[in-house]
Order: structure tokens, then C-alpha cells, then sequence
């Protein structure tokens, strides 16, 4: 399949599945929808590669550093969502693709900053961009893209959306504040973790689906559905982000392995491996005091993961996230059937078994 | 005169000048008119610290930067500036105090990333905000601002405002990029200096100015003009600030000296040197192979001064900043006498005396 003018989205796998799994489905009337909806999928997110190649212009290192960014195609999963979202409604017209871009562009600008913050290297398999283009270039960058974020939720004319959208780039920000004054404390609970990764991740997805699913003029019971998936659907994400950090293969996942650790981040596998093994205990003290900047010795990382496999910490996160995946898919039983439901069921369900 | 639940601002000096002039004005009519603004705009400024005070909630680390930075109490300028234009109209009602309050908040987050960006120390005698509480509390602290700001413009009610403002701050990164970019390059010519004042400062000022005068229903011609006394007065005061920073006491400006130069930042004082004295030049490659972190030596501080006084450079720049003043007050031509617009005469003469 050919699309126009841009690169086709790394999350391809996702529209992959979407075709094979139709052939899998029991009804055949769904089934052919699904079929239907793979191809109208790969043009809605082709229409938002458009617009986001339109958002850079590359001419200042602000703009260079968040052109690298966004030319990197990460998974779209975002944008992906809010085409659903509007799908479950009147479809994904243009306040949907300026929703959709919005997200994107919200998404990144964290994601330039974050980098700054944590001294990040590689970003999607690539140096990040404050390697190539300097810290200054990534604050700037960070910041034009949070105003082109802005312009499009104004383009959308959904009616209080850019008051919305500020209000999730303010609990985004006190998130990663929180993160931040947390950073290599040890007595991290699940309760601190979970308002981190609320802030941090699923304000965002409740609000994409929230707002794709106003703009496809959905009824309030089906807009709030919508918008517990997103917020279930981003701490699921989430928590298979931070099991992979840990249990992933570098090359799959496009970033260093063990970076949260390395940076003083507490996550949910390690909260619930230290609450049962004092042994990984003492090696996230010995990592506590080793140089954020060095690479753990390849003996800690291997008894850590140990650790972390023995106590069923990996076992018990992926679970945890496993029944959040549920209660995504069960909150969209409200809603009549359709291939765009089923369409997000099966992210739900691929959140799950991603492997980057 | 006592200021309720906020400290005076900095900038009492303009407010004391006002009252010393009224006293030197011709007109009787004008001179008792400055002495009760002089009452009126200590309060309109009361309740811009009021409404910023409000803004700041130090409950995260990223809040707690941005407090820092607001509590330091600046010259509040801008608000000055916006309460003014209103004041040449109907007043300083709710829309003019979003907007000052916006304008101050905007400026403050650029101060926050700035000095990331620049590896800052001081700000208003302090130590700043990336040094108390570390680059990644600055860097979200500035975002944080940044979306305190916007809310502020939408609660202006003005239309178009948000949208202005996102312009304005685009400008504005558009010329920190530029800055960042022209770093350590000492062929920089007058033109790309200007270009670069012009986002950094003047647009911020221009906005503030036409959105005072639209929050105070101003006609069309008389928002023009605020807006064209805006962007000179912000000219003006960017040539003063960028002279003060080598000529001027660093426990009256507030910051360290000759900051710009160890940041690599050929300013209009030192073209101009440059362009007259060879032996400048000799002196700024040396600078340039200095390490940006480390204080510059005593004799060749001596010596540059020695010649940008000798050049005329200082002199030049000084004048300049005079013409850009001129041109601000004579925009003021078309708008009726009246207390407010001598008192934005005075606000541009000022700010070429101004110490700090």
C-alpha cells in the first residue's frame, strides 16, 4: 500500500493485526468491516503524517530538533487512537486530524524536554535530539512544539478544548515534577507510582479519546466511555513501558535498557520485586550510588532481573496491566458494536503483547 | 503607602518619578492628573502581584522554581506598560490584569528556560531558579508558567488573543534560536542583532501594549499606536539592558557583567566596537577562547570597556536606544493628552536611565 508523502507509521504491526485478526473474528459482517477499516486506517494516519511534516520547519535548531523528533515516526499510537475514537462517531473529520496532530505535538514536546531532564541519549534507535542539536535547541524545540499543539487544538473548534488541553499539560508537568523530587528515593510506594503515571500518561489518552470522540460528535455517555479507556488504556501503556525498560531488548525498543532504574526512577516491577526480595533491595541501593551517567555492570543487571523474574515482580506488573487492559476494553461496552470498537479492543490487547 | 497583601514592586522608582514630574509638568490640569495616576497605578500594580501570587503554587519542585523567580519581584514593566494603554482608554478592568498578569508570566518563563539555556547564575541579585532547585525543575517550572500564562489570556476574553500570543511566543523562540545559533560568532551584524531583539523583546512588548489598549477599548488607531510605542520602547530598552550588561554595577543591575559576551552574544555595543576598533576584536577572540564558565580577567574587562568608551560604541548605543525612545513617544501623538499617555512618555524616557 503507497502513502502519499509521508513515511508509513512504525506501528504498522497494529494495522497489520487489525487485517489478520479479521479473518479470526466470528461475525463475517465484522470481520469485512475490520478489512475495511485497516485501509481507512493507514489514510487517517497518513493524513496526520501529513499535517505533522507541515508542523516543522526546519529552519531555526528549535524547529531542527523537533523535525528530528517527529521524522523518527514513533507508533502514532496517540493520533491512532483518536481516529478511533472519532470512527466510533460521525468519523475522523478535521477536528479529529487536529486533535489527533495535537496530541502528537503534546506528546513530543514532553518527550524533548524529558530527554533534556534525563540526560537521555537514544530515542526510536537514534541519538536523541539534545545529542545532535544541544540541550538549548531541545528546551526551544520543546517549547514550539507545545505552541503548535495549541494551534491545532484552537483549529479544532471544539468547544473549551484548549482549556482541557491545559489542564493536562499542567498535571503532565507536576507529574514529572513529582518524578523528579522522587528521583532515587527507595521507599517509592504504588500509590506515589500510579499519580505519577496518571499525569504523566493517561490525562493525556483520556483526553485524545475524549476529545476524537467530540469531535465525531459522540453522545456523553459514549465521550466519557472513551475517555475511561484512554485513561486505563495509558496506565496499562505505561506500565508495559516500564516492565519493558527492564525485560526488553534494546534493539526492539529503540532506547537504552534500564534507563528508569539508572535515572532513580522507581516503577511498578521494582516496587513489587523490592517489596519481596531484599536481596534486589540492596543491588538498587548499590545502583543508587553508582554514576547516573555510567552503564550498570552487566552482573547487577542480570541480578537484578533475577530478582525481579523470581519474586514474580515481572509476572505481577504485566497482570497489573493486563487488568487495566481489561477494564479499557470493558468501558467501550456501552457502545454499539462496530470494527472501530473492535478496532480499539485489539490496541488494548496489543498494548500488552508490544515488544518496543 | 501601603500596598495590600503583596510587596511593592521594584520599579517604584517610575512611580516615584511620575509624582516628582507632576510637579515639573506646565500643565496644572496634567500635573494634579499624574499625582492621583501615580495612586492609581500603585494599586493597578497591587493587583497584578495579588493575581501572580495566586498563579504560584509551590506544592512541586516545578512550581516552586517558577514562585522563586515571580517572588524576586521584578520591575513589572510589562504590566506597568499594559496597565497604561488600558488607562488611555476605559481603564484597567478584569481584561487588562489577564493581560498584564499574562505578559508578566510569559516573560517569566523565558527568564526560567533562559537561564537553562544560558548556564545563568544571578537574576535580580538572587541566585536563580536552576541553580535552587536544578535545570529540570527551571525547565518545567518555564512550561508551567508558560500554561498559567495562556489560561490568563483566554480569561482576558479578547478575541484572538490566544492565538496572538502563541504567535508572540513562536517569535520569541524563533529568536532564542537565532541567538543560540550566531553563539561565539563574532562576524554578526547589526541587522541580525535587530532581528534577533526584535522577537526576543520587542514582539512581547507590542503584544502587551495592543491588548492593554483593546482590553481598554481603544479605537483601532490608538491600539496601533500603543502597539508601535510597544515594540520601540522594547527596542530601546533591549539596546539599554545589552549596554548596562558592560557598563553598567552588577549590584545594581542584578546579574553578573558582561554576561552576553561570555555567552558568545555579540550585542549592539560591541558591533559597533568591533566594526570601529581592531583592537576590540583582538580582545573578543580572546573572550571567545575563554571557557564560558570561568569569570573573564580583570584587564581585559578593563580593556574592552576602554574600548567601547574610546570607539564611541557605548555612546552610539546609547543613542540609538534615545532615536528608539524618540519614535515611542511620538507614536503617542495621535492619542488625545491625558495623564496615561504622559505617563508612557515618561515610561520610555525612563527606560534610558534606568541602572538596572
Amino acid at each position: 500500500m503507497v502513502v502519499a508523502r509521508s513515511k508509513p507509521p512504525a506501528e504498522s504491526s497494529l494495522l497489520g493485526r487489525l487485517s489478520r485478526l479479521s479473518g479470526e473474528q466470528g461475525s463475517e459482517t465484522i470481520s469485512r468491516r475490520l478489512l475495511s477499516l485497516e485501509s481507512i486506517l493507514t489514510k487517517d494516519l497518513a493524513r496526520v503524517e501529513a499535517a505533522l511534516s507541515e508542523v516543522v520547519t526546519p529552519e531555526h535548531i528549535a524547529g531542527q530538533s523537533a523535525s528530528q523528533l517527529l521524522s523518527l515516526s514513533g507508533k502514532r499510537l496517540r493520533p491512532l487512537c483518536v481516529a478511533l475514537a472519532a470512527r466510533t462517531g460521525a468519523g475522523f473529520n478535521s477536528a479529529a486530524l487536529n486533535i489527533g496532530v495535537a496530541v502528537e505535538l503534546v506528546h513530543s514536546a514532553t518527550l524533548l524536554h524529558d530527554d533534556v531532564v534525563d540526560v537521555g541519549t537514544t530515542r526510536r534507535n537514534q541519538p536523541c535530539a539534545r545529542l545532535l542539536y544541544g540541550n538549548a535547541a531541545a528546551i526551544f524545540g520543546g517549547d514550539w512544539l507545545l505552541v503548535a499543539a495549541l494551534r491545532r487544538v484552537i483549529a479544532s473548534g471544539l468547544p473549551g478544548a484548549v482549556e482541557e488541553v491545559l489542564d493536562v499539560i499542567e498535571k503532565m508537568i507536576e507529574a514529572e515534577a513529582m518524578q523528579l523530587e522522587a528521583r532515587g528515593s527507595l521507599d517509592f510506594d504504588i500509590n506515589n507510582y500510579m499519580r505519577i503515571i496518571e499525569g504523566k500518561t493517561a490525562v493525556l489518552f483520556h483526553w485524545a479519546m475524549g476529545a476524537g470522540a467530540r469531535s465525531g460528535e459522540q453522545t456523553d455517555d459514549a465521550v466519557q466511555a472513551l475517555e475511561n479507556y484512554g485513561r486505563n488504556l495509558g496506565l496499562a501503556f505505561q506500565i508495559v513501558d516500564d516492565t519493558l525498560d527492564l525485560t526488553g531488548e534494546a534493539a526492539v525498543t529503540g532506547k537504552a535498557l534500564f534507563t528508569d532504574l539508572r535515572e532513580g526512577k522507581m516503577t511498578y516491577p521494582l516496587i513489587v520485586g523490592a517489596q519481596r526480595d531484599k536481596g534486589l533491595v540492596a543491588n538498587l541501593e548499590e545502583v543508587s550510588a553508582n554514576d547516573a551517567a555510567d552503564e550498570l555492570p552487566l552482573d547487577l543487571r542480570h541480578s537484578i532481573l533475577d530478582s525481579l523474574i523470581k519474586s514474580g515482580a515481572v509476572e505481577t506488573s504485566m497482570a497489573f496491566a493486563r487488568d487495566l487492559s481489561d477494564q479499557a476494553r470493558k468501558s467501550l461496552s456501552v457502545l454499539p458494536p462496530s470494527a472501530a470498537r473492535t478496532a480499539l479492543e485489539l490496541v488494548a490487547e496489543e498494548a500488552l503483547h508490544r515488544k518496543s
